[in-house]
């Protein structure tokens, strides 16, 4: 497999942590957002959203958003499990993960910022903007995931694939993750995991060197 | 099963469609997020994220978050399918999706308009903010989704769930739809499939009289 990513995107962090939590070895293709590369025609016509992640299948089909690619890792590589067997917990762990995934990390995607400033919001509203949001998201997943354990018991899942990488950018935005002690939790128990240690932004291909 | 739902929200809208089309009766609970009742302490203690829509499965558990809803929905009562069995044509359906209820509809729902206007924005502003991410999440879905039928295929299935919502949101915000020929042609298709106006925010039991 290929990984079209990015060292700091939030969503390509997920994806890799997925596959390294399989076990599952595979290309990595930066793709540097900062200059634009996302927007260039190459990368257009892998994915014409022009948006990391996207994995290319070793069927040679390009896959494009975490979510559907995250379920594709799971489905054609289900050991170990990112999900439970029983139908209504794994609906607990997946609302984890979209609220994760819907309601926090698009409104802090560089794109939306980047409008933010276009429409006059200076640097003070964007930084409240971003607050706003992962505070109000986490707040909510705090309440969903349990007393123990990562999100959702013993080993890590796909809510922690989710929780990860939103709290390394509720750290690099400076937003207080005090009130959240399940969180804190789980971040410690993930900052411990060797896969979640090789997906890490600051050990990529393309991670800056300072 | 019981679902809490609001006539005029999107994520709702996706749900009821997926009832629909796998023919499950259910009892909706209108929460009026006019009134602000998804903030009280009684919906709160259904779903702590305040937010619609929510299922009660009939083992008594809530489910939030309308991805896993859905997810759910296909896992416990399989036909009629909402993805394909091949696990890369699933990913591509969980794709579109997922730039829809990841892309686009998270930039424009009520609390992020709501939070845009108390940030000073206008509303000639908020409109543009609107069509922006409307139109480019649009202009990514009509390249993914196929030349005929459905977004993929004769039936309808998980895009097309999150699709129709969305296009009755663009047409609600006035967001021109003239440049994705595939597009209009699955709302036509939709428009005249049974199980998609059964869900039609025109004829919910919370729709206003007038």
């Amino acid at each position: 497999m290929e990984l079209y990513t990015y060292y700091r995107s939030t969503s390509s962090y997920r994806v890799r942590i997925a596959l390294a939590l399989k076990g599952l070895a595979y290309q990595a293709l930066p793709v540097n957002l900062l200059q634009g590369e996302q927007r260039g025609a190459g990368y257009r016509a892998v994915n014409p959203q022009g948006r990391v992640p996207a994995l290319r299948s070793d069927g040679g089909e390009v896959l494009v958003q975490s979510p559907a690619i995250i379920e594709y890792l799971e489905e054609v590589y289900p050991q170990p499990a990112l999900l439970p067997v029983n139908a209504e917990r794994r609906a607990k762990v997946r609302g984890v993960a979209a609220i994760i995934g819907c309601d926090i990390h698009p409104l802090h995607n560089v794109s939306v910022l980047n409008r933010l400033r276009q429409a006059g919001q200076d640097e003070g509203q964007v930084n409240a903007w971003i607050a706003h949001w992962i505070s109000q998201g986490l707040a909510a997943v705090e309440q969903l995931i349990g007393d123990e354990g990562f999100c959702f018991g013993d080993t890590p899942g796909l809510a922690d694939v989710y929780l990860i990488p939103q709290l390394y950018a509720a750290e690099r935005f400076a937003v207080d993750l005090g009130g959240y002690p399940r969180i804190q939790r789980v971040a410690a128990l993930a900052a411990a995991h060797p896969a979640f240690a090789q997906a890490h932004p600051a050990r990529q291909p393309d991670t800056p060197a300072q």
